[in-house]
C-alpha cells in the first residue's frame, strides 16, 4: 500500500481519474487494485462547497436527524446517505479559507464514475473506496471508513465458513472496505497533502458492493 | 504488511514470543517493526477458557455492565477493560469443541509481557498490538480493533497540526492502532489458521501507548 503523491489541489470539475492516472506516472494501474481516495477531493471536484458562513445551516441540510448535539456545539447527525458522524460530514480543514466541503450527494455513484474513467483511460479494472475520517461510539479517536466504494464487495463473508476445528463461523461479516480506508489513512496522513492510496494484492473480493451496504438502519441499529 | 504463516495451535503455558520468532524464521524482526497478533491465541496461553455449558455465566462474569440483550440472545457488554463488544468477547469459534475463549484479564499488560520477551530473544524492539474482531454501531460489519498495546502510541494526534492551508486540524486523533488492527485482519483471515501479522514502516509513533487510552467512558460517550 503506497500513498499517491503529485495530486494538484481539486477544483471544481476536475477529473479525478485523470489526475490520478497522471500522479500515477509510469507505475500504473493493474487489474484488481484498489484506489482510496478521500471525500474531501471528491467533493471539491463535484462542487460541494458552501460559504463557511451557512455552515449550520448546511450541516442541518445534511442531516436526514440530529442524534446528538455535544456540549462543544457538534451535531453527531445521520446523513441522507444514512451515515452516523459530526456535523454530517460538514468540514473546513483542507478547504480554502471561508467555506466548508459536503460530503458528495452519492458518494458510490461519485466511485462507479472515477471507476468507469479510470476504465476507460487505462484499460485497467480497479476497485475504487471513497474515505472519511468518522468518530465511533463506544471508542476516542477516529477512523477512516468507507463511504463511497466500486468494483468490490463491502463485506468479507465468512457467514458459513468453517474455522479450523471445521465448525461453521457465525455472525463474522467483515467490513473489509472500512478496515482497508482505515489502513489508506494511515499512508496518507492529514497534514501531507496526500488525498489517495494505492493498494495492490487486497485479499477481497472484486464484485458489485457499495458503501449503502455499510449503512446499518435505524430499525437494526441498538445504539440509536 | 504480510500475516506470519507457521504458528503452531497454542496451548495454556505457550511461550508466544518464541513461536513468533520461530515462524518468522530467518526474515527476523527489526526494530519498530509492529506485531499484530489475535487475541484468541493470546488468550489460549494465558489459559482463559471455560467450558462452553458455562458461556452464559462467563459472559456475565465478564460484563461490567450489559448495554442490550438482541434478538438472537447476544450480549452488548461493557467488559471490565471498558471495551463494548458481543458476549463480552467470550466467544467459540477456533477453539476446541466444549470450549469457549474470554478475553485477556489485562491485554495491554499481555502485549508488554510478549514485547519484553521479543526484546530478551531477538534484541529488537517491536511494538505489540493485540487484536480482536468487534462489531459496531451505526455501521454493519465488524472490523478488528485493538484491545491491547505496548511499544507505540495508541493515536496519531493532529491536534494543534496545521492543515494544508495553514489552518489548525481540530478534534483529529487517529485510532492509529485500531487501524493498523483492521489492516493486519484482511492479511490473517479468519478460517485461514493465521494468528499474527508484521508490518514495517508504519508512519506512527513508538511510544508509551495502550489500548485502555481508547477506551471512551460511559460519561464521555453520548450513546450509552
Amino acid at each position: 500500500m503506497v500513498g499517491i503523491a503529485g495530486m494538484p489541489e481539486v477544483r471544481l470539475g476536475d477529473d479525478l481519474a485523470a489526475l490520478l492516472v497522471d500522479a500515477l506516472g509510469s507505475s500504473g494501474l493493474d487489474d484488481r487494485d484498489i484506489i482510496v481516495i478521500t471525500q474531501k477531493v471528491v467533493s471539491k471536484a463535484e462542487g460541494r462547497i458552501r460559504a463557511a458562513a451557512e455552515k449550520e445551516a448546511a450541516v442541518r441540510a445534511e442531516s436526514k436527524r440530529v442524534l446528538r448535539r455535544t456540549r462543544g456545539g457538534m451535531f453527531i447527525s445521520e446523513t441522507h446517505h444514512g451515515f452516523v458522524c459530526a456535523n454530517a460530514g460538514v468540514d473546513e480543514s483542507n478547504v480554502e479559507e471561508g467555506a466548508v466541503v459536503l460530503l458528495p450527494m452519492d458518494a458510490d455513484a461519485s466511485a462507479r464514475k472515477i471507476r468507469a474513467r479510470l476504465r476507460h483511460l487505462t484499460g485497467r479494472d480497479v476497485a475504487i473506496i471513497i474515505s472519511d475520517t468518522f468518530g465511533r461510539a463506544w471508542r476516542l479517536g477516529q477512523t477512516d471508513v468507507a463511504i463511497g466504494v466500486a468494483g468490490m464487495d463491502a463485506f468479507i463473508d465468512y457467514r458459513g465458513s468453517l474455522d479450523e476445528q471445521g465448525r461453521e463461523l457465525h455472525a463474522t461479516r467483515i467490513a473489509a472496505v472500512d478496515e482497508l480506508a482505515g489502513a489508506a489513512e494511515l499512508v496518507m496522513g492529514k497534514a501531507r497533502g496526500i488525498c489517495a492510496a494505492l493498494i495492490r494484492g487486497a485479499p477481497v473480493t472484486f464484485g458489485r458492493g457499495s458503501a449503502s451496504q455499510l449503512v446499518r438502519t435505524p430499525e437494526e441499529d441498538l445504539f440509536r
